[in-house]
C-alpha cells in the first residue's frame, strides 16, 4: 500500500470573469431542477418537437478501424516506396459499421430522439463521460474538481473564453507570432493582443516575467496588466514550436505569481512527431513493444498545462478537428467548475449544444473504438504526420543546400536551425548561391513549417520594406500556383511598413499529396532563385 | 405578355452596424481570392488535415419519406380513434436511404471530404443553393439582391444579429411578452429590451408608432431611440399570436419611417394551423385538390416580413429545428448583402461553418425530397400540429366550463377568447364554479397555448402578489408532476413583486403524447380547484 497525496480543489478565480460573463443569467432551471427528475413527469414547459417529426429513422456510418494506419511504415507490404503508400485517399479503407437508431434499445445507448432534440449545452451524456475519462487518463490535471464541457470546436472555444474572461480595454498576452483568428476574435471586442517574446519552445518565460514585472499602466495607454495568456503550446501556430514540461512549469509559476488565467489552445497535441532527423541519418524506426503501450505513448507526449494546474487556472481547449475531422465542429473545455458553468450559460444563448448529428457520430466512433482504440488511432496518426513532415523537409534538401546550426539567440534560440541557400546551376556564376535565403527549425509537432525569409540583402529591401517584400514573394509564388500563408498575418504586433524584421511564410504539410508537397518546394526554389537574382 | 416591375436592390443600411461588427476584420481572403480559383493550385496555406485522416468512410441515414404523414387524418385506415393514430413514435416509419461517400462520384455531389473539412462559414454549396431557391419561392422578398447564409440555429442567429446590430446602452424593441433566451442574449451585452404593447396579432403597430414618436432620450436614461425590432411574428413565443399581412405592412412602414431593422425570428412559420374550431362544430376537413398544390399552400400562409421588404431592412432567421430536428443546429439568415458579409465574418471567429455531419445530412434529406417533397412534408407537418392543438384545447372543454367571447381590449383585442371556469362537482356548493379562473386565445400557429391566470380574486392576492401567486400555482402543478412554463420568465418588463397584471403559463402541446396532454389538463383542473378553493 502506498499513500498518494489527494489533489486539491480549484481555488476561487471568479474575479477573472468579464462583466459580460458575470451579467449572464443564472440557469433558468436553477431551483426547478428538483421537479425535473421526478419519475413520470409530464413537461409541457419547453418548445420541443415530438421526435416522431424528426425525418430521420436511423443514422449510420462506415467508420475506419482503429488500426487503419500502421504504427510502423515498414509494416506495409507493398513494393512501392514508403511515401507513396501514404497517399491516403487512394488507400483501401477498412471499415466497421456504427448506427444510431431513433429510439434507444437499452438505457444509455445513443439515440436520435435524444441527440436530435434540444438538449443541455453540456452535450450528450455518453460523450461527456468519454471526454471526462479521457482527460483524467491523458492529461492528469493537477486538481481534483476539474470540469469538462463540450463546445463547437476550438474557434468557438476561443470566442467563449475571451468573452468569458476579458473586458473591453484589456489585453491578452500572446506570442509575438500567433494565430490570426484569435486576434480577429479579440480586436472587435476592444481587447488587444499583447506580444510576448518567443524562443525555440514558443512563449518565453523570461520575456513573460519581464513584461509583467515591468508593466506600466500609464505607458500602456491605461491598459491594466493582462490577466489572461493565450497560447498554442504544442506545434504552435504559426511557428511550430512546442513547449516542454519545464517551460510549462515556469509559465504556470508566473501565472500563479501574477494571478493569470492560461487559455491553452491545443489542437495539435496528438501530432507530436519528435525531432526531425535528416534523410541520410534517419534509421527505420523500430516499434518497441512496451509493457503498457498506452501509458508509454501518453508519457512520451509533452504534458498539457493541466498537469501542473493545481489551482484551476488553465482553460484547456481541445478539438476533434485534427483527430477526427474539422467539420465535426466539436471539442471541449477542461477548466474549473465556475468557468465551466459560465461557458454553459454562454452556450445557451449562442451555439446551444453542438450539432446532434456530429455529437452522435463522433460519440459512436469513440464508443466503437473505446479508449484503447482511440489511443491506437492517435498513435498511428502522429506517425502519419511525422512522415509528412519528414518528406516535406527532405524536399528542401533535394532542392537547396541546407546547412545545420544551433541558434544562440532570437526566436530560434537553442534549436537546430536549417539554413537554405541556392545550389549553383551548372556553369552559372551566381553570387547568391552561398547566401542564406531562408531558414527554419523543423517542427516537432503540428502541421506547419515556419520559414524565415532573409531579405536583408535583397536589392529592394530599402525601397519596399520587409512586409511588402514578403507579399511580393508570396505573390510571385501564387502566380506559379503555390499558396503559402503570408507571415505578416500572424504578427501580434502591428507590422508597419518600416518593419525591419525578417519575412516569413507558414507552410502546411498536413493536407497536400506528397507529389504536391514536392512540387511546391521545386517551385519555391525556382521562384526564390529569380526573386534573389540580383544578389 | 405582361411586364412586371423589376425589384429594387437593398438601400445602404450599413449605419446600423454595431461597433463590434464594423471592427471585424475584412475577409482574410480579400485580394487573394483570384489566386485561389487557379486550376492546379497547390495550397499549403491552411491548416487542414488530409481527408484520408477522417475516420469516416461514408455516412448514411434512413430518412422518412416525404409523405410519411397524411394530408388528411381520415386517410388513415386504422379503426382506432383519430388521435391515437397520432402517437408518432409508435407509427411505422416508412423510409428511404441517403448516403454520403467520402469522395464525390460526380461533380456537385455532397461528399465527406468536403463536408467534414474546414470550409467557408457560408456552408455547403448544394445546401446554399437549396436555401436560396427556397427563399425565393416561398417568401418572395421585395428586393432583388437578398442574400442567404447559414447559421447554427436561430439561437446562434439571434446572437449574431444582436452582436452585429447593437451597441451597449442601446435598446431593442420587443413584445411585452417575448422569448427569454433573446433577452438573455442581450442583457449581458448591456443591450436592453424595450417592451412594446401587444394585441391579438402580437406586436401592436399603434403602440410601436406611439412609443417611437414619443421617444424621449432623457426620460429613457440616455438610451437612444431603438433602431432594431426583435419579433417572432408567427406563433409568437410565448403568446402564440400571429401577425397577418396587414399588420406586417404597418410595422414595416414604421420601420421605414424611423429607420429600423426588423429581426424576424420565425421558427414556427410552417406550423400555421388555422383557426381553432371547437370539437362540436368541427367538420372533418376535406382536402381540396388545387391546380397547384404548392402555390396554394404557400399562399395560405401568413407572409414573411421579407415580402414587404423593399429596402433590405429585414433580417429573417429561419431554422431547421422545427421542420427537421433541433439537434441539426442549422438554419439561415435572409438579409441584405452588407449584413450577410458581417455575419460571415462573425461566423469565422465563432461557430465557423455549421457542423458538417448536420449540413450533409440535412442537405441529403432535402436533395432526396427535392423542393416539392419538402413542401409536401411541411404541409403534413402543420396538420400534425393542428391536430395536437385541437386535441389539447378540446381537453380543456372536457375538464372545465369553457365560454367564448370576443376581447374588446388588451393583449387579446379582437380575438376569440376562451374563458375557463370550474364545473361544479356533484352535490358540491362551490362559489368559484362560475368565476373565470383562466382564459386563452387558441393559437393559430406554433407550439404554445398562453394561459392567462385570473388571480384577481384569489384570497392571497394582496399578501403574495401576482408573481408569487403564479409561482405558487406553478409549484403546486410541478409537485403533481406537470411542468408548464412560468409566465413571468417571458416578461420583457422587469416584473416586480408589486406587479398587478395577470399571471400566465406557457403550455407546449408540441411534444407530449396525447394521453399526457390529456392528463396534464386533468391535473390542472384538480390543482386549480384546490388552489381557488377559498373563492
Amino acid at each position: 500500500m502506498f499513500s498518494e497525496k489527494p489533489l486539491p480543489d480549484a481555488i476561487d478565480l471568479s474575479h477573472h470573469l468579464s462583466k459580460v460573463a458575470v451579467a449572464r443569467q443564472v440557469s433558468p432551471l436553477k431551483g426547478l431542477q428538483k421537479y425535473m427528475d421526478k419519475p413520470g413527469l409530464i413537461s409541457l414547459a419547453g418548445g420541443m418537437p415530438n421526435p416522431s417529426y424528426f425525418p430521420f429513422h436511423s443514422l449510420g456510418a462506415e467508420v475506419l478501424v482503429e488500426d487503419q494506419f500502421p504504427l510502423n511504415p515498414s509494416q506495409s507490404s507493398s513494393g512501392l516506396s514508403w511515401f507513396w503508400k501514404l497517399f491516403g485517399s487512394k488507400q483501401v479503407e477498412r471499415t466497421t459499421a456504427v448506427s444510431v437508431p431513433k429510439f434507444a434499445n437499452k438505457p444509455g445507448e445513443i439515440d436520435l430522439a435524444t441527440a436530435l432534440q434540444y438538449s443541455m449545452a453540456k452535450g450528450l451524456k455518453p460523450l461527456q463521460d468519454f471526454i471526462n475519462d479521457f482527460v483524467g487518463n491523458v492529461y492528469q490535471p493537477g486538481y481534483a474538481n476539474y470540469t469538462t464541457i463540450v463546445h463547437a470546436g476550438n474557434t468557438d472555444g476561443v470566442n467563449k473564453s475571451i468573452m468569458t474572461l476579458c473586458n473591453p480595454g484589456e489585453g491578452v498576452l500572446v506570442s509575438e507570432w500567433t494565430y490570426p483568428s484569435t486576434m480577429a476574435t479579440m480586436k472587435p471586442l476592444g481587447i488587444r493582443p499583447v506580444p510576448v517574446g518567443m524562443d525555440g519552445q514558443g512563449m518565453s518565460a523570461v520575456a513573460l516575467d519581464k513584461l509583467l514585472s515591468e508593466w506600466d499602466v500609464e505607458a500602456r495607454g491605461g491598459m491594466p496588466r493582462p490577466h489572461v495568456i493565450y497560447t498554442v503550446p504544442v506545434g504552435q501556430n504559426p511557428t511550430g514550436a512546442t513547449m516542454g514540461a519545464q517551460r510549462k512549469k515556469e509559465i504556470y509559476a508566473i501565472a500563479v505569481k501574477y494571478d493569470i488565467i492560461i487559455i491553452e489552445d491545443d489542437p495539435y497535441y496528438f501530432l507530436q512527431q519528435g525531432e526531425y532527423v535528416p534523410k541520410g541519418e534517419r534509421k527505420e524506426e523500430e516499434v518497441k513493444t512496451h509493457k503498457d503501450e498506452e501509458k508509454h505513448f501518453i508519457a512520451s507526449l509533452a504534458p498539457s498545462f493541466l498537469k501542473f494546474d493545481y489551482q484551476g487556472r488553465v482553460v484547456r481547449l481541445e478539438t476533434f478537428s485534427k483527430t477526427v475531422a474539422p467539420g465535426s465542429r466539436l471539442g471541449f473545455f477542461t477548466c474549473n467548475a465556475v468557468f465551466a458553468e459560465r461557458f454553459e450559460r454562454q452556450g445557451e444563448t449562442s451555439t446551444q449544444a453542438p450539432c446532434g448529428f456530429g455529437q452522435s457520430m463522433v460519440a459512436s466512433l469513440l464508443l466503437q473504438w473505446q479508449y484503447s482504440g482511440y489511443i491506437r488511432w492517435l498513435r498511428a496518426l502522429r506517425l502519419q504526420y511525422k512522415q509528412r513532415r519528414d518528406f516535406f523537409i527532405d524536399c528542401f534538401d533535394d532542392e537547396f543546400n541546407m546547412r545545420r546550426s544551433i541558434a544562440v539567440s532570437g526566436a530560434h534560440q537553442g534549436a537546430v536551425v536549417y539554413e537554405g541557400s541556392l545550389k549553383p546551376l551548372r556553369g552559372e556564376k551566381f553570387a547568391a548561391s552561398g547566401k542564406t535565403l531562408f531558414s527554419f527549425v523543423p517542427p516537432t509537432s503540428g502541421m506547419f513549417v515556419w520559414i524565415k525569409l532573409h531579405f536583408d540583402e535583397h536589392s529592394e529591401v530599402s525601397t519596399l520594406g520587409m512586409k511588402e517584400l514578403e507579399m511580393k514573394l508570396w505573390t510571385a509564388l501564387a502566380e506559379e500556383g503555390i499558396l503559402f500563408g503570408p507571415g505578416n498575418m500572424f504578427s501580434s504586433a502591428n507590422l508597419t511598413d518600416d518593419y525591419e524584421g525578417p519575412g516569413h511564410f507558414r507552410i502546411s504539410f498536413s493536407n497536400a499529396d506528397f507529389d504536391e508537397l514536392k512540387r511546391a518546394v521545386e517551385v519555391f526554389q525556382h521562384v526564390t532563385r529569380k526573386f534573389f537574382k540580383d544578389l
